[in-house]
């Protein structure tokens, strides 16, 4: 399914026009360098914060540069949107600190916590459309009742002239910058970036990455025309989920950047929780995809100054713990040994002993009596540990078989 | 037991000298407004994110500032350190940098990771001493064996010197700040923080908070002599539990720090759960205890200018999981329901509906039928549900209730 693009006007004067509109509204995010990511990508890594913006996300430069460039007539008719989260909550916020009536269309799936947050901004939350594009439908028919301005999440030239304006912030940031590695969904984001970047600085590369559920601004680039992606599984970069480009972002993204690659949802869970105990940042699906592509994907950055652009942080703290959970799991630093015992008393304390011998954290014992193919007599043990990795775990198995207990991984 | 304390000169000009030292070598970590804990709090709050820095502590300040002091002779002699945590990390990684043998003490209860973190650095770790005081005496018995210098955690002027540069941080990047808050343990970073702003701006505020389990520089305060407190439990805040302040860091808080408060376990972890929701921020215990402090004591500070100090991020992944559900269950957004069923094919059917209808989403059910006081024929049943809060609960319960479900909460 193909669709026609548009050329649009974007410019890095555009987008310093929209650095003025944000100015003292926006935070100027750190860009700090990570020297233990540079040790393990072998290149000089810098991490730019923008899930320190006040809405937890950039989408708030982009909302505000926009709701800025609307006349007086506009600002009274008010505002509308449609999106499920960060888009959702830029708007929200600003509409509110401005004074402008705000309506937010969220599909019914949307966490229950954002739409609270929204609405907690002053935004008028109205739920309906069982996925983006019914409530993205539906806010346009308001829009069309209401008379209402609609802002696009994306396909925008003044939404992307604020995105671009981390570009500059980067450029001023980080010194003889290299490459900036940039999440990509619809395309505002990279469209206003890559121009901020390559009308300054062109040598400098401008790398987008997707989800490998949903690679349709990828897909669009190879066909060279618009492509509709349906996504493949549910991705937890649900930030970048979007299954056509901008035709606005497309023409602006053929010509400036210099690669889209994808990462699959295993590299994106393992970028969230290196951010989590190296940077200390908590960071959503698809602001951790640049990590995720620099650290599994050859980009030829080897010894290079390379800039991360960690778009967000509204990940569902639910979600992080699973992520925690399958990683350690994932690292050996939590694992399950299952053994079997003679059902009587004094063997489960001289398991406990050797357990304790070899440093290893018990935190849960499971027994299995019904549903076990043990004989009469014996006791499936599962034993959930806490260890330092793979190679303690081999020690620990090692230390079992030696004293009669032949013990098995489960995964 | 009370000990005797000892003056020292600490001058805002030794933290000046202190900062340049530093200079190029530590990151000048941010210090964002949070707009949501600041409507929480009733108050401005400025978050100084010293979990950014590269060992994840504000405590490699103090170590380099040290560091930085030591004679030619000293240096080639090398140096030793007993810590558990943030002082080892920060001695290890900035002896390495500036080539200086560095041998770290670590008591055996040290997790896992803090070893190999701080031996990955390149230190000499002795994991030695079944408690903090005992990994300590070894170290100093060591010192006096090989001749290497003792860096002391807290009691060191050129220690709290470096500790005190981000007092003239905050004073720079928070005009007209009225108030700080300060984790204290063994009292090197609030002596530090309150010599550079009371030499500073005397008018401004400086407040430091304990853990509730270890408070022994308030009572050491109270009985204005240096008290040992031993620890009621153990506390998440493990950075900060220290038994006896120094005797140099002493005089110096009781000239300059205005008050002393404490924080309890539930609003520690809750503090942390929010730095991790609303301010994206891994903080961990000891470093959370800021805002504990602002949300459940009465500071005094509504509407003025605060910085609470977020000193580190170092905490374990697991023990985040672990309090990011108890938050949740907390709050009610995780909840776990009993209902008595019929013990028969269609009973969970239907109920499965009705919590679908609710929006409530289902985690996990478990099945009593042993264990019960269920009768023959009924079975007990344990729902984990993901809900919006509190309210939300109680509206599922009605209408549990209502279909003939009377349900109970498990808590």
């Amino acid at each position: 399914m193909a669709r026609s693009t548009r050329p649009v006007k974007l410019t890095v004067e555009m987008i310093k026009e929209a650095r003025k509109r944000l100015l003292n509204s926006i935070y100027y995010s750190p860009c700090p360098k990570s020297q233990t990511l540079s040790d393990i990508a072998g290149c000089h890594v810098y991490c730019k914060l923008e899930n320190l913006q006040m809405t937890g996300s950039f989408k708030e430069r982009g909302a505000l540069s926009r709701l800025k460039t609307l006349t007086a007539e506009e600002k009274e008719r008010g505002v509308i949107a449609a999106s499920a989260g960060n888009h959702a909550q830029g708007i929200a916020y600003h509409a509110a600190r401005l004074g402008i009536a705000c309506t937010i269309v969220m599909p019914e799936y949307t966490p229950l916590i954002k739409v609270v947050n929204t609405r907690r901004s002053g935004a008028n939350v109205i739920v309906q459309g069982n996925n983006y594009d019914a409530a993205c439908e539906y806010a346009l028919q308001l829009q069309k009742e209401n008379g209402c301005v609609f802002i696009h999440p994306f396909n925008d030239p003044e939404v992307m002239a604020g995105q671009g304006t981390i570009g500059l912030e980067i450029l001023e940031q980080v010194t003889d910058v290299d490459a900036v590695i940039v999440p990509v969904g619809g395309g505002g984001l990279i469209a206003g970036v890559a121009t901020a970047i390559k009308e300054t600085r062109p040598e400098v590369k401008v790398i987008g990455v997707q989800s490998m559920c949903v690679p349709s601004m990828k897909a669009s680039l190879e066909e060279n025309e618009l492509v509709c992606v349906r996504p493949e599984g549910r991705t937890i970069a649900d930030g970048i989920a979007v299954q056509v480009p901008g035709d606005l972002t497309f023409p602006i993204i053929r010509q400036y950047v210099d690669e889209i690659v994808t990462a699959d949802e295993d590299e994106i869970a393992n970028a969230i929780l290196l951010l989590l105990e190296i940077e200390k940042a908590v960071v959503e699906g698809a602001g951790a995809i640049p990590l995720a592509a620099l650290l599994n994907r050859q980009l030829g950055l080897s010894g290079k100054k390379v800039v991360l652009l960690l778009t967000g942080g509204n990940i569902d703290v639910n979600m992080l713990s699973v992520i925690i959970h399958r990683g350690l799991v994932r690292d050996g630093r939590l694992v399950r040994l299952r053994v079997l015992l003679r059902d009587k008393p004094g063997t489960l304390a001289e398991l406990s002993s050797l357990l304790a011998e070899e440093h290893a954290n018990v935190l849960e014992i499971t027994h299995h009596r019904t549903f076990t193919s043990a004989a009469l007599g014996e006791a499936e043990v599962d034993l959930d540990l806490e260890t330092e990795g793979a190679a303690h775990v081999q020690r620990i198995m090692a230390r079992l078989e030696q004293a009669g207990y032949p013990s098995q991984r489960v995964e």
